[in-house]
């Protein structure tokens, strides 16, 4: 595994991928003139707002190994994005996570309404479906509609969605190390996996390339979710961009509260680096994800 | 068109198609047996809970035109139902339409908890994109990657949830008649449209049977949302299931408010006469499309 020197690089190749996915989803999300203009902005002010874009950086990376085109990659990149941005407008409300503060801004439903954030989280999330299964995504309508399904299983009732139903449920009870990686696979995991075999579905490569890049992702997701609980722990506000310490003053387990803090970021290096062995078999081409995996270890928001 | 001597029949045979279409539902929405099982029992409560599954017999009355083999259809049925269903959920949320009576009894939110019915709400939207998708529904992905674009389109920003956006807005101004046409068209009537669509898309079909399809749906849709608002009106909420009187209170504008009682009975009789027109390519085949339009305006919920 590489170390802090490839932080630069990956710094550099995550801005220059989050500026071709922001330039698609303007394009997939254009502004409507009239009354229903406002729904259109909600959407575009919690998706076009910055972030990370570590989910597009996984599908183009995973594209790359396999030569798919550059338009199809990003139109898929987009769609995840999106189902990405309405999971954290739903996740902000009141009635579930009640968050004010979200990449530095007010979150959906204190900039607009509830209402509105509601409606902006179902749009995105239909919107990410008809951008997969468009002709443009793919030549062959096969490998559109196999990103459809496994876009569904991650993102549903089996994947993020059940995820953030068990979350919301772990405040009434305390969850043990297994029932957190549980719902954390479920929460997170599930479209993290899905991001980097995404570009294996539309390379139509065989089922041992997109297993790779899967037990790459369950490692990856895992340490990523390990980091996110360190820092809500050990950030402040304004660096994370979000309100910290939420989990603690909610009493839910998190991987820390489980393991402490020197041994979750122990566990987080371990994973980030066994989920670099996977990527054994893809050669110097998989550079990027190993970046990547570094990167997700060391980052401060 | 057929008059009231169609209703029986009509009604026996909404009941035959709801039977089968729940019974596609309870087998693609099987309940957990774990922690997430709450979020599964919440989508089976508020979409296996009767419902004149209008929609679904749309699709199966659409594909009995054209030879489809009937468990594509019963299961393209199901995900359309799904997705009315998910829209009820979300509809009804207190930052929405805060109802809390559905089909005559407490609506999903109520019943478990705002949070919980978000999430139910967005597990079934996923559900039935990943329905759809999946090589079950047709044999050839084309098939299934059209019918996954054609919810999406019917059901998202330009559809059905813009539509809700409009219905929101509109209690802070009034609109006119051509305000309120479009407002439905978006909201109930592109998700109905599809409906009937989508029997022509299942059995590959050329744009002449799927415009004339949609022709008919096009005017259907509007005649059965004239009678919801007569209904809201003269109703009463045992009879009706749902809250009734509640646009008029809102003081929001309807079919019945811009046209009076009188002329938006006689308007939704025309619109169902002029639907039933467009039948005329389909021949006696088309006769249950035929029966639903006189059903559509002589129901009474």
């Amino acid at each position: 595994m590489r170390t802090q020197a490839a932080v630069p690089d990956i710094t550099a190749a995550l801005a220059e991928v989050a500026q071709e996915v922001d330039a698609t989803l303007d394009r997939l999300l254009p502004l409507h003139e009239d009354a229903d203009g406002r729904l259109m902005e909600a959407i575009r002010y919690s998706t076009l707002s910055g972030g990370k874009r570590i989910r597009p950086f996984l599908v183009l990376s995973g594209a790359e190994l396999f030569d798919v085109s550059r338009p199809f990659a990003l139109r898929t990149a987009a769609a995840i994005e999106m189902v990405h941005s309405y999971s954290l407008i739903h996740d902000d409300l009141p009635a579930m996570d009640n968050d004010t503060l979200r990449r530095g801004m007010p979150t959906c439903h204190v900039r607009f309404d509830e209402a509105t954030a509601i409606l902006a989280g179902d749009g995105l999330l239909t919107r990410a479906f008809e951008v997969l299964a468009d002709p443009a995504t793919h030549t062959d309508p096969r490998v559109r509609a196999d990103l459809v399904v496994e876009l569904a299983r991650a993102s549903g009732v089996d994947g993020m969605v059940g995820g953030q139903m068990l979350d919301l449920l772990a405040e009434h009870r305390t969850l043990g190390m297994a029932e957190v990686t549980r719902m954390q696979r479920m929460k997170t995991g599930a479209l993290i996996a899905f991001s980097c075999e995404a570009g294996a579905i539309l390379g139509k490569r065989s089922d041992g390339d997109r297993h790779a890049l899967r037990a790459y992702a369950h490692d990856l997701g895992l340490a990523f979710q390990i980091v996110d609980d360190l820092l809500d722990i050990e950030g402040d506000a304004e660096t994370v961009g979000k309100t910290t310490g939420k989990d603690t003053e909610a009493g839910k387990a998190t991987f820390v509260s489980l393991l402490g803090v020197e041994r979750a970021r122990n566990q987080s290096a371990m994973l980030a680096h066994q989920a670099v062995e996977h990527l054994a078999v893809f050669g110097e081409a998989a550079e990027p994800l190993r970046s990547l995996a570094s990167f997700i270890v060391e980052r401060r928001n």
